[in-house]
This record gives C-alpha cells, sequence and structure tokens, in this order.
C-alpha cells in the first residue's frame, strides 16, 4: 500500500457522457474497498476545486448510480484554473487560481486527485501534475476521438441513440418515399456518424475526414430512385465539410430561400438534397440526446473498469498518466502524449472499406 | 357470409404512424382466414386508386410486418382524388377523378374498400361512400386527437419515443444545471406533450389548449433554482401558443439577436428562457423519430384490433363507419361523426389535475 | 380542505409491479402541494403498519422515483393484520393486531392511510375502513384481472418485457426451425400471454379461460409446417389448463421421461409438443423478469393519476373507495364491490375474435 | 481481380447468434459490388451442402436484414459431413459425404465458400479447404470464447439482455429483499456472466473458470444483510461449477427436497442460497432469449466488418483463414490455429480486478 496518499478527490469535467457514474463509483469503491482511502467528490468540474466545493464519498453516496447518466458531481465545460475568468477594476481579467487550489487541497488533507474530462479536462490535469499534485487521469470523449484509447465510455451509448435514430427514420422514409437526413455529433471526426451510419442501413454518410461534394451525393440518391428505392438515409457529422469548406456552405446559406430553417449542417444539405433530387427531404438534428441516458452495459463496464484502474495507477505513483484501453487489456499512458493526437477515420480503413463494399457513399466519388 | 362483396381494397393515408403493418396485416388476414375474400392493396394513399396502382395482398405478403414501422403499401400527404391537381393549357386545375376510379375499382373487381387515414383520408373515404361504395375507415392519428376513439394506434409509440427522449435530457440537464426544452408534435392537441411530459418528469409542459405567458414559466424555473433544484426540463407541443397568440410569437422572433437559430417554437421559448432564467437553456426538436419505429405491443394489438374488426363492419355492412376504441371494447361509429370532432385536451380533466398536483406548470398561472 | 385529516399514511402490499414508484411519488405530491397534508410512509406492507416502522415522507423523498422500478416502501406478500401468525405455548396462533395498529396510528397522529395492493391488501384495507379508519385504495395487479378498472399500472411494463421476448425467441424459431414455448404470469386470467401472443406474433396462446386439448395444438403446428412455416411460437399462460384439468397435467408429469426439466405448466407442453410434432422445442419461463424494470410511460402516466387523485378521493371523505380507470377518465369505486369480481378474457370478446382472425390458435379447436 | 473465383458459396452453422444477417448482407454485397461475384446460400447449415438445397443471392435478397435476428439461410446444430449419420441395414452408421459436396458444388460451379460458425463449423470447413476447396470463415460465438479475436458478434447483444434482466430483476430484490439468481450462458468460459454481472450491479459472479464454495457465497450474503443491504443478485454462468465440481452437485440435487425444480446450476444454487441465508429466493434462467432479437448496432457493424473482409480475404487467397479483431482492426488468421485455444476469463485480468474492487464477490474466498 501507498503510506502518502491517504485521501483522494475526484471530479468531472467537460461535456456530458454516459457512463461517468460508472467511474465515480468505481473510483469510489476501489479507493475505500481495495485501499482503504477516503474520498472526497469535487462539484462542478475544476469550478468546485476553485470554490472549495466538495462532499465527501462513501460507498452509500455512489449505491444505485451505476445505471444512471449524468454525473453526481455536476460538470461544466467552463472553469480552467489557470485562466479563470475574474472581473477586476470593472474589466475582465483571467487569474491564476491555481496556487490558491493547491492550498486548498492541502488544507482538506487532499493527497491526490482523479480527473475525468476530456482533452481540456485533462491538459489541467497535466499541469497540476506538473505543480507536484499527485494526478491521474480518465479519458472521456462522445466523439471516441483520442488516439490513446481504443474506445472511450459514452461513444456506445451516443452509438446506440443513433443507431435507434436511424431505425426509426427509416420505415418513414420508405413509407413517404423521402430522403431523411440525419445530423449526429462529430466536430473533428466522423466516428459517432461512421458506425451508426453503417449499423442503421445509411445510403450516405458525411464526415470531416471525407470532404464531399453534393453533387456526388445526389447521383447517389438519384441512382437509388433508379433501381426502384424510392428512398434514401444520410447521416451527416456536424463537422462534415464540403469540398471547398466552409466558403461552400456560407454561399448555400446565402442562396438559400429560407435561412431561418438552417442553422447547422444538416439542413444546409437537408435543402441541397431537396433541390437537386426532387424528393422530400426532412432533416432531424439529433442534438444533446446523444450525450444523455442510461449508459449501455458496454460503457458500464468500461467506465467501472477505467475507474477502478485509476486508483490503482494512482497507489502505484504513475501521476500524470490515464487509463486506456487497448485490445482487451486496460493499460495507462502519459497525458501528455495523450491529449496531443486526435483519433481520426482513416479512409483507407478497414471500416470505411466495409460502408463502401455495403454501398454506402461518402460523398468523395 | 357477404354474398356480394368478394375482393377489397385497402390504402394507407396521410402521415406516417407505426402500427400501419400491424393493421394491414389484420386486414388482409381477417378477409383471407375469415371471410375468404381477396385483398387487393393501392399503393401511395389515394395515388395508388388514381392511377390504379395496387398488387395482390396473400398471408405470405403481410409475413413478419407486425413488428415493422412504416407501411408496405407506401402513403402520402397528398392527393386528394376529389381535387386532383393537374396542369391543363398550362395552368394547374383541380378535377373530379372519382368516376374514374370507381371505373378502376369495377374493372378490378374491387368491391369495397378499407381506408386507413387520418380526417383527411377519411373524409374522402365517406365521399365515396356517398358515390355508392362500400367503404368502412380506421382511424390513423399520430396526435390522438380524435374524439371518437379513445386511444389511436401509434400514439403508445410516439409516447415513449418523447419519454425516452425526456428521460436522456434529464440526466444531462442535472448534471450541467440546465434548461433543457423538447419539442414534440401536437399542432391541435397537446396528448403528446401532456402524457410525455408527465411520464418523463417534466417540470413545465406547454399544449396548444391552455395558452401560457412566458413570465410564469421563467417564475416556475427561478421558484426550482432557488429549491435547490438547479435545473429543469420544459416540453413543448409544437402548437403551443402564448396568451395573445401568434403575434407574440413574431415579436420574439424579431426582436431575437440570432434568428437562424429559431425555427419552431421550441427555440423561441428556449432563447426566452436562456434570456429570462440566466440558465445555460438547450432546444431539442424531437421532429419525425416521433412517427417511426417499431410499434410498442399496445399499439401492434389495437393495430391487429382495428384491422380485424375493419373488415367484420365491411361484412356487417356497416359502410360510411369506422373502427374505433371504447373503454376496453371494439366499436364502430359514422365517419361523418367521428372527423368533425377534435379530442383536445380539457384543463378541468383528471389527468392535469394530476399534473398540477405532483407540480408540473402549464404557464397559465 | 378537510380539518379532520392532517397526516395520512401510505403502504404497498403484496407483489411488484412496475409503477408502485410513481403512485408513491403522487400520492406525496399531492398531499403535500395541493392538501398541504404530511405523509408517513410505512415500511414493508402492512409489517410495517404492525411493528411501526415508518418514516416520513418529503418531496424530496420522491424525487427521481418515477422512473424506477420496485417500490421504495419495500412491499411484502405476507403479513394480514387480522390474522398475524405468532408462536404462543411454542405453537403457531393467529393474532388479530388491527387494534394494535389503529392505536400505533392515533398515537403517531395518522389520520387515514392510502393502501397501494392487489386483491389481498385492498380486503384488508376495507377491514380497517370498516373499523373507522379512512382508507383509500389503489388497485394494483400485474394481471390487471381486476374488473372494477379497465387498466392496472404495471400491466403495460409487463406486456412489453413478455412481448420483446417473443421477438426475440420468433428469429431463433424461424433460424432453427423449432417450436418455441414462452410462459408468461396470468394464474386465473390470461391476459398477459392474450396481449403479448397477439403483439408478439404468436401462433398459438393458451389462457386459463379457454381450456385446450394438445392434440389440436399440435395439429396446429403440423399445420404450419405444411405450409412451408417450419417453426411454431407458443406462449403459455402459468394458469392455462388443459381440458380435465390438473389430473391430466399430472398424468403428463408421471409419463415423462425427464421430470427433472418439467417444472410448470410450460415444461409440460414443450415436452409434449417434443414429441408429437417431432421438432425441436425449447421452452423459457419469463418469471420475475415481468415484474420488474422501469415502468413504460403509460405505466408512469396511470400511476401519477392513480396517486394524486387517491388523496383527492380521501380529502372527499370517499373511504373505502379506490381509483379505478373507466375509458380516459379516472373515477372511483367501493372498494367491496371491487375486489368481489375477476376480470377475465371472454371467450367471445373482440380481442379473442381479433387473435383467431390472424390466426391465433388457442387449443380449442 | 480473382480470374477463378467467380461463384461463392456463404452458408451459417451452429447455434444462433445475433449479427448473423448482418455477415451474409455484408458477404452478399460486397462479393456482388465490390468484386463481381455471384453468391449462392446454402440452407440450415452444412445440411444445405450435403442436400445441395441452395438459393441464388442478389442485393435485394439482403434488403433489410441487417437489423434481424436470426439468419435467412437457416442454421443447425448438427450435421457433419464428415460424419453424417445415416441408416444402413437398419444400423445408424457415419458416412463422409464430402466427395460427394465436391462434386455437387462443381457441378453448380461455386468456386469457394464463406463458413459463419462456431469451432464445430470451422473445424469442418478447415477440412474441406484440406481438399482443395477454396474456404474462409467468419468465426460466431455467443460466448465470446474464442482467443484468435478479440470479440464476436452476438456476444454485446446477449450482454445487453442479461444486463436489462438484472436491471429489472434488482428493483424487485430490493422491494422484496430477496436473494435474486440469474442463470446466463457460458458453459466453458464466463464473459456473459462477468461482463453483466459488472454492468448490472451484481454483487456475486459465479463462473467456469473461479471454482466456488457455496458458503463463500452465504457468507457474501450475510454480510451484505449486516450492512443494511437486504438484497443480494447472484448471477451463475450455466458451466459454473464448485470447488470439487460435479459431484458436489449431484449431492445437493440428491438432498433437495423438491427435486423437480431443480434443473440447472442456478436453481441449484438457488436453493442452497435460500437455505444458508434464510432469505426468500429467486431463480431466473435466461436460455434461449440471449441468442435472439435486433442486434445492438456494435453487433451489427462488427458483423457488417466480417462479412465484407472475409470476401476480401477470399480473394486474397487467404485460404483456410478466418477473420479476427484485433484491437480496432481486422485481420485475418489460420482457423487451424484460432479454433485450437479456448479465450477463458483470467482470474488475475484487469476485468476481474475492476470487479472485486468495487465489491464484487466469486465465491472463491
Amino acid at each position: 500500500m501507498n503510506s502518502e496518499i491517504k485521501r483522494i478527490g475526484v471530479l468531472t469535467g467537460g461535456g456530458d457522457c454516459p457512463g461517468l457514474n460508472a467511474v465515480i463509483r468505481a473510483v469510489v469503491k476501489t479507493a475505500i474497498n481495495k485501499y482503504n482511502l477516503e474520498v472526497v467528490g469535487y462539484l462542478d468540474g475544476f469550478g468546485g476545486l476553485i470554490n472549495n466545493m466538495a462532499k465527501k464519498l462513501t460507498v452509500a453516496s455512489v449505491s444505485g448510480i451505476l445505471p444512471r447518466g449524468g454525473t453526481i458531481l455536476g460538470t461544466t465545460n467552463r472553469d480552467n484554473p489557470f485562466k479563470y475568468p475574474m472581473i477586476k477594476d470593472g474589466e475582465r481579467v483571467y487569474v491564476d487560481m491555481s496556487d490558491h487550489i493547491m492550498d486548498n487541497l492541502k488544507e482538506m488533507g487532499v493527497d491526490a486527485l482523479v480527473v475525468i474530462g476530456g482533452d481540456g479536462s485533462l491538459s489541467i490535469a497535466k499541469e497540476f501534475c506538473d505543480k507536484g499534485l499527485p494526478v491521474v487521469g480518465v479519458p472521456k470523449t462522445i466523439d471516441n476521438d483520442l488516439s490513446a484509447t481504443d474506445v472511450t465510455f459514452g461513444f456506445d451509448t451516443a452509438l446506440v441513440t443513433a443507431t435507434e435514430a436511424l431505425d426509426k427514420l427509416h420505415t418513414t422514409a420508405e413509407s413517404h418515399h423521402r430522403v431523411m437526413v440525419l445530423e449526429v455529433m462529430g466536430r473533428y471526426a466522423g466516428w459517432i456518424a461512421l458506425h451508426s451510419g453503417i449499423a442503421g442501413g445509411a445510403d450516405v454518410i458525411l464526415i470531416p475526414e471525407i470532404p464531399f461534394e453534393i453533387e456526388n451525393v445526389c447521383r447517389k440518391i438519384k441512382a437509388r430512385k433508379v433501381q426502384g428505392k424510392k428512398f434514401s438515409i444520410v447521416v451527416v457529422a456536424e463537422g462534415a465539410k464540403p469540398l471547398g469548406g466552409e466558403m461552400v456552405v456560407q454561399k448555400i446559406i446565402e442562396d438559400s430561400a429560407d435561412p431561418i430553417r438552417l442553422g447547422g449542417i444538416g439542413n444546409v444539405i437537408g435543402e441541397q438534397l431537396e433541390k437537386c433530387s426532387g424528393m422530400e427531404t426532412r432533416v432531424t438534428v439529433l442534438g444533446h440526446l446523444q450525450r444523455g441516458g442510461s449508459p449501455t452495459p458496454f460503457d458500464r463496464l468500461l467506465g467501472t473498469r477505467y475507474g477502478a484502474h485509476a486508483v490503482k495507477i494512482l497507489m502505484e505513483k504513475k501521476f500524470g498518466e490515464m487509463v486506456s484501453l487497448r485490445g482487451t487489456n486496460i493499460e495507462s499512458v502519459p497525458i501528455a502524449e495523450a491529449v496531443k493526437v486526435l483519433r481520426r477515420v482513416s479512409p483507407d480503413s478497414d471500416i470505411v472499406f466495409a460502408a463502401k463494399s455495403v454501398g454506402i457513399g461518402f460523398g468523395d466519388e
């Protein structure tokens, strides 16, 4: 056992993600059952560290939270302690609160920290580690776009939500001979669109990694019509870009008769497809539904493994590292390396090969 | 048995609705198994009648369709045979195709018709009945707003979709201390909003039948904050109206800083609530997801009962009538009466009493 | 308002049923929000009344329980306070604890009681009412077999569980050319079997109300084989009986080569069908899965309406009555009448007509 | 392209598994779209090869089957073509039908075979390959117990079914203060029990890889009672064994008062736990429900990737190999190696560590 670490803090940062509670529960139970530690939960991400808002977590505190979405600790996308916004003399200034936090932690007897968060939160965790605080990380991204781990929790739940939406749109598209467009999350990486598109039987998948031309998408839809398939399903990642990029999108919006209907790339594409195919087209933006709900068994399990091993690597003094899944094993990697590289869809990957083989178009040809 | 009716036609009209296939299956199986009839399915609603697009339906044709959403016959919201749009001398004229259809039916030996559709389709069915065609109806409305029947199929499935969305939004709202607005269907009647709002634990439900004032909604959300509930869930029927109606909505859009984000009442309300409550607010428009997907057991059962009894009342020569559910029994009522009266939420009903008793606000006080 | 009732007790009795928490939540919120009452929850059914185990219930106590199965108050199938088993002089005697309970209630200042339970619990509730205690009831039966109300909460959830099981068995039956038997609940009434059987596309449904002959079931399965349908799905209510009843079942068990596999009617029928059809047959007993899980939106809504109106009729002094659903309205009826009559499937009902029309056999012909 | 292979056959062997249709669909679409091949589907496993029962598969044949459980080709656990049972002179003899099959294939112009199956089917595939037939394999095991691949399709769906069952049992266990035992699949490897047990919040998990002592399980349940947790959830793999193995199970059955209730290890354990804990205990055997139902998005995706790559490695002449998932990539491995080694749960693995850390007992201490 570790003679120095007796009380640890845990916090969740960044956007919501199904499985956060599974991680928290495993951190708390492992710390108490296995290593005889005390656990303090900080509320609302790094904001809780700054304002010293915390509560003691016991085994009873985490009872029953495994199947629940969200995080019992609260979270936020704001609040970087190294650049905390304050009003001084009527002006907004950014203050480094990290020393203040280090003092707070010492005062509360918190010896180490488990940070559950995305690349933003993990970068902050790394900075605290550099200041001498024992910190380990648990990676969190609904987009599954972190190269340092094969999968992140929450992704499978989002995938199920997106695929169920496609299953629902499918029958209506078929009955009404419509083009149905579904916009899903994925600003820089198209994993949700790619996986749900294949699983949901989409005809076209548009992702940031493969720039599309709207003419190619139209041709695909018309070709289906000729084959007697009088409907099409198009999945669009929110970060999908046409060849030529933003300027093209802007042009489309300006040319639009009804700008108020537009708002995201999904609506832009929907309007274009209706025009060029002459088919009724409907757009659905899945939005926050993808971040909520009870985590799938896969995500509950992965969250539990992550949480238990985060405490384990902490006790093994692997400070500055984060847990990660490689194949079937949990490992750990330095946060510094992990947050550097985005995991993006490779157009040459076996998944894209499979997608194209079953007839899915990406608008690139 | 009925000596005259030997071959019947069936068609589905209007918007998509989970359970249509269950009705079609029951019509076909009952006609063949029970009454030794032949069945012809017309494609794409009344359009199929006009263009004589049909296929013979056997027990094999409907095998496996019970759990599937959509309609194997196709459907459309257009195509009134009594006012069919055509281009004549370069101008659009509306032509009465009903005699043409009566001839077609006679030629194909189709003696009677089962029309599955909403008030539009049922009104057309009634007109054909008045022309001497034996017709019976099966009521269809996802909004459950038909006074002549206690429940319509498809509504329960839409309710599950909307409630699952609320369950998902709930955890994120709580974790992020947000106001979450969900816009659901219901142009003239707020049944989906009311039922899903109660089932999904909403804090505010806004429906067409109870005009709201945005100030009341804001006060409710702020009151929750004071009680330590740092989030709120608001369900809005697409037809919800503020006291003062359309003009108020128009005013809000004009005042908006970001009109492009707006589009429906959900977004309008979301913007207002963010302003007045000072809380992060997110809006989700559920849209077409509510019309799709595998029907719930309730809807499969109700669709099956409707379909079987539609053929039964046809054979009993109850022409011009439609099937309906009263309490636990299937009955039949004249279409003429049925399509006249909308079933709307009564502010004095026991459901609204229950909703208010558990603390749900309607923006009316 | 009522000047006499200031504090009410609530308890749940009998078997588990999804929606109990929805009722409790509505009782508590309605009592506090609407009528300014205090609420005490008794634990583990009438046992809590006997042993005076109770806790104060506030709005916070019931926060978040709406979507959760089970009951936060605990429940039990035992413990009739009028015939409470005790050991006296080494022998089991049955003691009337009701006066003791009346004293306890008075001492704790509990003026009235809401009893949520099946016919057993409601009969006890009625007896307390006869002793002068203001009591109202909320009916609970997963089997939906109470004639005094159109539907009871929990039934829809059980129906979904059973239908999902049938959907799963369907694909395997078809792939493997098997007979799949599913045993569901329903000791005296076959509602779950009937509704799930129709919704799940079963080929045969066996229920207590329609005695079956195994030869008829076999003939049906063989007829399907001849038609090229190389599999069959059979749903059996646990209380289904062959013509001739128990003796026939007993005979089958004695004749069986492998008595250890048998246990319920489902297994008995499975063995018979394997023998007579020559097809691989598999039996699944759904059991307790039908009583658990998050209640469906329908059950959450019905539970909420029941709970809110139970308090309402209590305040209206309708003592000795229970809430009930008639058509689309909540009403109230005397418990005394309600518990007398079982609601059973009528072989002449429109549902059985629909089932037979789509080709489902009941083993009666 | 490959000049020799112009027409391929595909078949599914062994037990049902969600995702089989996804594989078939991807094989057919990839063969036709990508490699311009013809595809023949053999019915009911190797039986179809023996009896030359086949049908041509087109893109239309596989339309709409992606989300459906089961296999459109049928399957069976019997029928080894190298040891095919026949009756000769009144006695059962086993005949080698492989030459007959090779002739059939040549006659039908089928140049190569894709075999989707478990270790039995894949071993047969290997034998055909040794006879000179170009064959590739797609591994299938609901138990996920194949060492040559990280995951197999169908496992995730089974996991969801088992976890949902645990979620349902949880609330009832808690309300009734019961011990709930769930028996799941896993004859030689406990993956379903382990994963679902962690995901479903079980208290005890019993698997073949970790022999248990019933006394340890009892002590665990009693310890929970002392801590105020008046219920327990026990997941048992069907192949779980007590220390001492089969003899102990046999002894328990002999000692049992009610042998008819027993049948599997789940019931045996349930009876023991009821005795030793003094708590009401209920046993549910999940059985065939685990093999059915619509595959999860994960399984649909994995099945699609497997199917597409099976055709790819066939065209790359990697005969005698099967597709496999390693980390995030699809690879291929020789069937000969793959079927030799079972993938079993290691008591020292990180998953078991995580399970024990959150307080789950395995009956081994």
